[in-house]
């Protein structure tokens, strides 16, 4: 199990602030949709020259022009890309075709798809899917009744990333399905140290 | 009928070149997601400084976090701003309440969506509602077919856009729904001279 540690909602001299700080502790760090819509990829691109420790995920949540869109990412030093599991189907395999040219990662982010939707799209073999839950949401339940669900249904999808109000506790219901990635946004980066939180986190994961 | 011109893929010299260009001659200027994407609401919001004539369109496609991003792209100076018609039903409606608190418009993107999704997010009044084909399908067929359907699945529907593949043709087809904006890409930006284009587009109109 790996730990993606979201970073969202900050100017971007916090950000590279925090990508300082978390890099080489977090597995993966992500620079949040709200940064990339702010600033853009171009600027970005500097937090990825300092040849980081940790991954750098670029949450581009890209759901149309995915070549255009997928390129222009790589290009800008990151790492992972995600693409939106309800774009077309095309639109996803593009992204693909993009990833494996550059040998770089590519997330689905499978956020309000449909159980059809997400079949269709299930076959990108080395594709992470991230069972998503909208920040919009109140009701957000435990992430059991969908793992189990995903599970049973999906049981040819490997790679694995659950995403939306993650807390510490969340993991030790993890640790009972083949999870590839944790993503914690404000559970970490709210707290006023959030290295501790990192090592907190990556501490109940010792065992996983 | 109102024009809508969309500008992508470009640098942001061209495109604050380009916004000049169709400033009070096309009725709406999109600025694209690839710009988004690549530069930034912040740095894009100076196109929005020399009171254009014409409506200036982020093409923010906001899929969570409705509030964050559409306070943001309406305080850089959007007039109108979009939102994934595949959202959650609680994003949708965060973005919809920000466009009544600013009295800005919103767009809302039907790409990929379901008749059971579109018939779920319609009762927002006084959004428009954008039929989106996916600029990564290569069969995009004509909008006769999804107009017929639109129309009489959707009647209460009141403000209805079109985009994707949109060509000088297809004017005579829309002449015959009640189609508020026309969104046209590269039919106009990759000719030679866009603005005698968007004159040939607005002649069209003349008798909707």
């Amino acid at each position: 199990m790996r730990l993606q540690v979201a970073i969202d909602r900050v100017t971007i001299e916090e950000a590279l602030k925090l990508v300082n700080e978390f890099d080489g502790l977090a597995d993966i760090i992500e620079i949040g949709t709200s940064l990339i819509k702010d600033y853009g990829l171009l600027i970005l691109s500097k937090i990825n020259l300092n040849k980081n420790k940790s991954l750098i995920l670029g949450d581009i949540k890209t759901i149309d022009e995915g070549a255009y869109e997928f390129e222009m990412g790589y290009k800008c030093g990151f790492d992972i890309l995600t693409v939106m599991g309800n774009s077309s189907l095309e639109t996803i395999e593009k992204c693909y075709e993009v990833s494996k040219k550059y040998n770089k990662g590519i997330m689905i982010d499978l956020l309000e798809c449909s159980e059809d939707k997400i079949r269709e799209i299930s076959n990108f073999k080395d594709a992470i899917y991230c069972i998503h839950t909208s920040t919009d949401k109140k009701n957000k339940g435990s992430f059991i009744n969908e793992l189990e669900k995903f599970n049973k249904e999906f049981p040819h999808i490997k790679h694995i990333a659950v995403s939306g109000g993650v807390k510490l506790e969340s993991i030790e219901v993890f640790k009972n399905y083949n999870i590839d990635i944790v993503v914690v946004g404000s559970a970490i980066t709210s707290k006023e140290n959030p290295r501790d939180e990192i090592k907190k986190f990556k501490g109940e994961f010792i065992w996983v």
